[in-house]
C-alpha cells in the first residue's frame, strides 16, 4: 500500500459532514479500492463548537481555511464552503498553489473562475475535480469527460435543479398555481436564502456552463447561457402541455450550432413519455448524446447529504488512485473560445394565445405566422365560457427569431386579449 | 505529449470496425483529450480480404490474434473476437504475459475466466479493462468502479440483453405469443447463432456476475447466478401484468443477503412507471443502489456498432490517460468467496392460477396459501367464457420457498386445471 491520502475539509454543513461520515464508517473498504488509506488530517468551519454528531476530535482545526489549504500534512484540499468568490476561490487558489489537489461541489466558483483555476491546476500538476458540483450523486462529469471520450459530443441536456422540478411537478400534481408552491416550498425549507439562484435558473445554468466546457471542448462560457427561470409558468400551460402529451421541465441544452456555441437553461416542453418528461419532484437527469454512443439517460438524486458526499468521494477516490485528467477534458489552454449562439437550433413552439371570441380573430392569427415562416402543426380551441377565446398551437419546427417576428405580428391584429405565451418544445 | 498509444484489434467485427473508424475519424480530438495520440499498429481477423468499408492498408495484419497480443509495437490488445475460450481466451492471457494493456468486449470469457485473469493482469501491472462487456454504450462499469467508489453497494440490477426486451415490449405492443415475436425477430436477424444465450438468460448472466464482483467486492461467480431465460412469458402474464400496474422484464438483480451473495436473472414484474418498467425495444438500463448516493439509473444503447465501439474507447482512452485501478475495484486477490445464496431476498409475487370453476376451489386456494404463510394483498378473477376460472393473486413478501410451498398445497387441492404461473415483483 501507498502513503495515505490525506484530506483537508473546509466547511462542514450537509455535505462536508457527510464526506466525514463516509471516510470514518468506510475507512477499510476505501483503503481496499483506492490502494492506499484515505484520512482525515484537518478540518475548517464557521463554528468549531456547533454539534455535527461526527467526532472530529482526532483531526486538525483551522478556523481560516487559506490556512487548511496550504497545511502541510494536507494532500487534498476539499472546497464545500460554496460562494463564487470570498473563502472559497482564496483557499482553493491557495491550495493549488502550495500544489495540492483539489475536490470541489462549487458550481458557481467554477461557472465564473473555472478557466483560470484549470489553468493554475494544471501548470501546478494537480488534480481539480468537481462531480459534486454537477448533479449530485449522478457520476456525470465522469460519464462525460471519461465514459463518452470517444465520442464527439452533439448535445448535453439536463434537469439539474431539484427544486424547480420539485416546484413544477408539484403544480402540476396537486393542480396549484407557481406562486402557492413556491410559498409550500419555502414553509417546508427547501429554498435557498435567495430563491432566485434556484428558481431563476442560476444554479442550473452555472452546471450547464461546466458541462459544455467539457462536451464541446469550449471555455466556460456562463455569461453566455441564456438563462429564463420558472418564475412565469403556468399552471394553465401545464396543464395543457399534458393534454397534449407533453410536460414543462427547466431544461438545460448546449449544442454547438454552425453560429457558435448555444447554451439554454429555459423552461421547455418535453415529451411526456420521454425520461426526461416522466422525471418527477425532486431528482435530477443528465442526458448525453455522442456520436457514437447515441442517447445516455443518467439519473439519480441531485443534493442531500449522502447523494453530494458520495461524488465528493468519487472525486476523493480518482486522486487516491492516482488518475489524472484534465480539469475540463482536455488541456485547460486548448479549449475554445466559441462564441455565443443564442436560440441558434431550430425547435417546434407551443403557444398559448388569448383571443377575442370574434369572427376571423383566428384567420388574423393564422395569417401573422403565416407570413412569418411559422407553419402550424396543431391547433385546439378549447371550451371558455367568457368572451376570451384560448388557443393552443404547436409549431413545425421554427427558429426563435421567427417566433418573436410572428407574436409582434399578431400583436399588431389586435385580437390579443392577453400576452401570448411561447415556450420551446425540445424534441428529446 | 507522451509517446502514442499503439493499438492491436483482434476481431474486424461489427465492433471492431467501429473502433476504427473512431480512432481514424477522430484522431485529433483523441490526442486532445488523452495527451498522446492513439494509434493502430496491427489487426487480426479470420478474412484479411473481406471489404469492411475502412482502409486497413496503413496496419500491420496478423493471421493468429495471439502473435498480434505478442507483438512490440502493440501497447494495448483490443479483444473482440468473443467466445470464452479459443483464440479470445489464448490471445488475453498471451497478452498480459507480454506486459500489454488488455481491453475487451468479452463477457462470457469474463465470466469465466475473470478472476484468474485480474490477478494475472495486476501481478503483470498491466490493464484489463471491459466497459464494453456490459451494457454497450453505457459507462456503468465505470460508475460502478469509480462514480460510486465511495459508496457500499446495495443492490444493482439490470435490463442488460436488448434482444430480450425487444421481444417483452413487442409481444406487449404488438399482442403477440412468444413464438410468433421470437420467429420474427429471427427472420429480422435479431437473434444470435445460438437464440439460448440472448433469451436463455445466459448472456444477461454474464453481465450481472461481472457487475456483481465490483459491486460486492467479491469473485466473479457466474455459477452462483440463478437464471431464467423469458422462454416462458405468456402475452396473458404480460397483459395482466399490465393491468395491474406492472411491466414484465427480464431482470437482474444482485445483492448481498445474510446468506450470502445472491444474483438473479429472471423475468421479474416491475412498476410500470418505473425506470425500468419504461424501458422500451432493445435499451438497456444498470440500476446501482448506493447507502450515500442512494438510486443511480443509466440507461442507453446495449449494442450495435457505434454504442460498443464508444464503450471500448472509453477504456482505451482512460488507459492512454495512465489511469490504473484494479480489474474488479479492489486487488482480485482481495476478492471475497460469498457463498450463492439463491433467492434470499423476499418479496412479493404475482401468481395466476386456472382453476375449476366450481364452489369453494378459490378457498381451498386462500387457505393452501395461507398455510404456507403466503398473504394475499390482491386478488382478481377476470372474465372467462369456459369452466375454467383465471385467478390473479399480488401476494404480500414473502419468500421463493414459501411460494414453492404454497403451489404444491394448491396442487394437492385438485382444483388446478393448468400448471400455475408464478413471477417474481421487484421493487424497484
Amino acid at each position: 500500500m501507498s502513503d495515505p491520502l490525506r484530506l483537508g475539509i473546509a466547511g462542514l454543513g450537509t455535505v462536508g459532514t457527510g464526506v466525514l461520515r463516509i471516510v470514518q464508517s468506510h475507512a477499510e473498504m476505501l483503503a481496499q479500492r483506492a490502494g492506499r488509506a484515505v484520512e482525515i488530517a484537518a478540518v475548517s468551519a464557521r463554528s468549531r463548537g456547533k454539534d455535527r454528531g461526527v467526532d472530529l476530535s482526532a483531526y486538525g482545526w483551522e478556523d481560516d481555511p487559506v490556512a487548511l489549504a496550504r497545511r502541510d500534512d494536507v494532500d487534498l484540499f476539499v472546497e464545500l464552503m460554496g460562494g463564487e468568490d470570498g473563502p472559497a476561490k482564496a483557499s482553493v487558489e491557495a491550495a493549488i498553489a502550495a500544489g495540492k489537489h483539489v475536490v470541489t461541489a462549487n458550481k458557481a466558483m467554477l461557472a465564473i473562475h473555472g478557466q483560470a483555476m484549470a489553468e493554475a491546476a494544471e501548470d501546478a500538476g494537480v488534480a481539480l475535480r468537481f462531480e459534486a458540483a454537477v448533479a449530485g450523486a449522478i457520476p456525470c462529469i465522469k460519464a462525460l469527460t471519461e465514459g463518452l471520450a470517444g465520442n464527439r459530443i452533439r448535445r448535453v441536456m439536463g434537469v439539474m435543479n431539484g427544486t424547480c422540478n420539485y416546484i413544477l411537478t408539484r403544480m402540476e400534481s396537486a393542480h396549484l398555481s407557481y406562486d402557492a408552491v413556491f410559498d409550500e416550498a419555502n414553509a417546508l425549507g427547501y429554498l435557498e436564502a435567495d430563491p432566485t439562484l434556484d428558481v431563476g435558473g442560476i444554479d442550473a445554468g452555472h452546471k450547464l456552463a461546466l458541462l459544455s466546457a467539457i462536451a464541446f471542448g469550449t471555455r466556460v462560457d456562463f455569461a453566455g447561457v441564456e438563462i429564463e427561470g420558472i418564475e412565469r409558468v403556468s399552471i394553465t400551460d401545464i396543464e395543457q402541455a399534458r393534454d397534449m402529451g407533453y410536460r414543462i421541465k427547466l431544461l438545460g441544452v448546449a449544442q454547438m450550432t454552425g453560429r457558435g456555441l448555444e447554451q439554454r437553461m429555459q423552461p421547455c416542453l418535453v415529451p411526456a413519455d420521454s425520461p426526461l418528461g416522466q422525471l418527477e419532484n425532486a431528482t435530477n437527469m443528465v442526458v448525453i448524446e455522442g456520436d457514437a454512443a447515441g442517447q445516455i439517460v443518467l439519473r439519480g438524486a441531485g443534493a442531500g447529504e449522502g447523494p453530494t458526499a458520495s461524488a465528493v468521494m468519487a472525486d476523493v477516490m480518482d486522486i487516491a488512485r492516482g488518475f489524472r485528467v484534465p480539469v475540463f477534458g482536455q488541456p485547460a489552454r486548448t479549449l475554445a473560445e466559441a462564441p455565443a449562439a443564442r436560440s441558434a437550433a431550430p425547435a417546434p413552439y407551443y403557444l398559448r394565445l388569448t383571443l377575442e371570441d370574434k369572427p376571423g380573430a383566428l384567420a388574423k392569427v393564422a395569417s401573422a405566422l403565416g407570413e412569418s415562416g411559422v407553419s402550424i402543426n396543431r391547433m385546439r380551441q378549447y371550451g371558455h365560457a367568457d368572451t376570451a377565446a384560448p388557443v393552443l398551437i404547436v409549431t413545425h419546427t421554427t427558429t426563435s427569431d421567427a417566433i418573436a417576428h410572428a407574436l409582434a405580428g399578431v400583436e399588431t391584429t389586435g385580437v390579443l386579449l392577453e400576452e401570448p405565451v411561447a415556450i420551446r418544445i425540445e424534441e428529446v
